[in-house]
């Protein structure tokens, strides 16, 4: 396996959108083949959103996204309204689509799983506080954290994760990991 | 999406081991391509272990064993001691290994997922009470309750899972599932 990397979210750079109405942290992409605009295999993010407006389109790929902070949005999907998105509430949609995102307060902050269907699979999980153990065989294994002291152990090492830091495990084989968390966290698994 | 298959506790077959030393459930198994005794793609079964002995060959096969219930087990693998393996401390180890096993106390009940990596990959997870939702593009994901009460919710169905039920999904697209549950619960995603 490469080494484990641990990604810590003060590190993230931050990108304003071209229309304004907020700014995305990027967590990690895979961008092996391509540019560096749409060329990505995957892509994880925060996205602060200061204003309701428009989606960028990402034309081919597949979106999950989860409100981390703030009141929620409901968003718009080529024409059809969202259930209003809580904090921790995923909604999966398709690139392709027109979303247009009504923000149900104030500025909302949330999570982004981008990811191209035809380059990879993908599984994503929220869990809640609590214990968790995991054999997984997935080519990347992603690791967020919601909250603060999330406890992941694998393969005889053992660390914490603070609140949006991220971890990322590579090519192993099926790998044993265990977690102790005080809030929720997500786990992404590519292949 | 082929139909969900609600499989019950009470009607999984039971099967004598050859050594005398335990009983198997049978809950499920792929063997679209084989025969009966070691052809399957993947297994899944509750053993009943009444007495120390060994472990039955299983070449070429990956294994993940988990007790359920009585307190517990140790494993000597090619000789190597395991860990004292407690009440959902779940274990990997190769189905070529000679394994013994030494019971901790009295009788226990285990569960087991036993497949082939040629043919398919795996991932086994143990949550404990409480919600998740899951995002899933597996061809196959099965939910196996360790306790009463597990409720799951998708495509807008939603049912509960009994003691030891099992739930199985078929080829479906990305689905989303959530679970509410009230004890330890078991997803395990081939593809």
């Amino acid at each position: 396996m490469s080494q484990p990397r641990v990604l810590r979210a003060a590190d993230y750079p931050r990108m304003p959108w071209k229309n304004g109405a907020g700014t995305t942290l990027e967590i990690l992409r895979d961008d092996a083949a391509g540019d560096r605009l749409e060329g990505f295999g995957w892509r994880l993010s925060i996205a602060d959103v200061g204003q309701s407006g428009g989606f960028s389109l990402f034309t081919g790929y597949q979106r999950i996204i989860t409100v981390l902070e703030g009141d929620g949005m409901q968003l718009t999907i080529d024409g059809q309204p969202s259930r209003p998105l809580r904090s921790l509430d995923a909604l999966a949609f398709s690139g392709d689509s027109q979303v247009d995102c009504r923000l149900l307060g104030g500025a909302i902050r949330d999570f982004n799983l981008i990811y191209s269907p035809d380059r990879c699979s993908a599984r994503l999980q929220w869990l809640a506080a609590g214990k968790s153990t995991l054999f997984s065989s997935a080519k990347t294994v992603l690791v967020f954290s919601a909250g603060k002291g999330l406890r992941v152990a694998f393969e005889g090492e053992a660390l914490v994760l603070g609140q949006y830091d991220c971890l990322q495990l590579e090519d192993a084989g099926l790998r044993q990991l265990s977690f102790e968390a005080n809030a929720a966290y997500c786990l992404i698994e590519l292949s």
